[in-house]
C-alpha cells in the first residue's frame, strides 16, 4: 500500500495530461513542482509558490538538475494570494503542509492562508482536475490545520466534488495522510 | 479516484499472485468470489464463506457462470469458526460487511463476529498478505461494527501491519469505507 506522498503522485499522474497548467502550492524542496513539471510535459506549465526563498532556491537547483526549468515559474510569495495564480483552468494543485523538511521549523502552512488557497484551488480547477494535500498533525498547529482543511473539504458539494481521505491509521508518529479533492 | 469497493479489488490485485489461497469471508452475491478465483488462477483456490444459504446459492450460480467453480470451495458456516478456515496461509482475505444485496436487511454482520473473524485472518494471513474491510455505517448497527473493526485494527503493532482507511468524506448517504491490512 502506497505512502500518502506517494499515492497524492499517483492519482495526479492518472489525472494530467500533457500540455495542461498546474500549481504547486507548497514547493518546499521542489519533489513534487520536478514531478509535476513531468506529468505537463514540454507544452505544459508548473506554478510553484514558497514563501521562504530557502524553498526557491532549492527549487530552482532540483528543476535545473532535472532540466525542466523552462516549464516551471517560482513564486517567492504566499500562495493565498489570488493575484498571483494563473488565470488558467488547473488540472492538479498539490499542496505538502507543515514545515520545509531541512528548514526553520517555526516557519509553517496555517490554517487560515492554506483554507484560502485552497478555495483558490477550487475556483481555478478544471473539470476532472485534481487538488492534493499531503497533511501533517505532529507540530504545533498541525492538528487544528488538518481539522480546517478538512472541515472545508467535508463541505464541498458531492454533485460537484469527491473528497477522499486517504490514511495510515495504526501509527504513533503522526504520519502524514492524504486528502483528494478532484472535480467531476 | 476509485470507489472503495474497487479500491479494495486494486489491492488485492496488486497483492494475490497464481496458485495461491485466499478467503471470501463475506461472500454475498459471489461478485468478490469470482474475482478472487480470477485472482488465484486454476491452480489457487478460494474459499468463501456465508452463513445464508441465499447467498451460497447466488455465488455458486455466479461462479459456474464464470467457469471457476472448480477453484472455489463454498461455506454455508460462520466466519467466525476457526474449523473451517483453511491451513494454508493465505495470500488474501475479502471482508464485505452489513447486509446481503437482495436479501433480508436484517441480517447483518456483527461486530462480535467480526471481529472474531478478522483475528482468525489476522493470524492466517502470510507475510505480505492483504486484508480488505468494506464497512457500511447506515444501517442499524453498522456504526458499532466500524467502530469495533476500527479499534482492533488501530491497535494492530505497526512493525508487523500496516491499516489503511480509505474514504470519501463529503458525502451524505453514508457510502462505504475501505479498511485494508498488510501484513509485512
Amino acid at each position: 500500500m502506497k505512502k500518502p506522498l506517494l499515492f497524492a503522485q499517483e492519482l495526479v499522474k492518472n489525472t494530467v495530461k500533457e500540455g495542461e497548467i498546474v500549481v504547486d502550492a507548497t514547493c518546499g524542496n521542489g519533489h513534487d513542482t520536478v514531478f509535476l513539471a513531468q506529468c505537463v510535459g514540454a507544452k505544459g506549465h508548473v506554478y510553484a509558490f514558497d514563501i521562504q526563498k530557502e524553498a526557491i532556491i532549492s527549487t530552482e537547483k532540483r528543476i535545473k538538475s532535472a532540466g525542466v526549468q523552462e516549464r516551471v515559474t517560482l513564486k517567492n510569495v504566499s500562495h493565498a494570494k489570488r493575484e498571483f495564480w494563473p488565470q488558467e483552468p488547473l488540472a492538479a494543485v498539490m499542496f505538502n503542509l507543515g514545515y520545509l523538511p531541512g528548514g526553520d521549523h517555526a516557519i509553517v502552512t496555517k490554517a487560515e492562508s492554506t483554507v484560502a488557497a485552497l478555495q483558490i484551488a477550487i475556483n481555478s480547477l478544471k473539470q476532472g482536475g485534481i487538488i492534493t494535500l499531503v497533511v501533517y498533525t505532529g507540530h504545533p498547529g498541525g492538528k487544528e490545520e488538518y481539522q480546517a482543511v478538512r472541515d472545508f473539504c467535508t463541505a464541498l458539494p458531492q454533485q460537484d466534488f469527491t473528497v477522499l481521505e486517504y490514511q495510515f491509521i495504526n501509527q504513533i508518529n503522526y504520519p502524514p495522510l492524504l486528502l483528494a479533492v478532484k472535480r467531476l
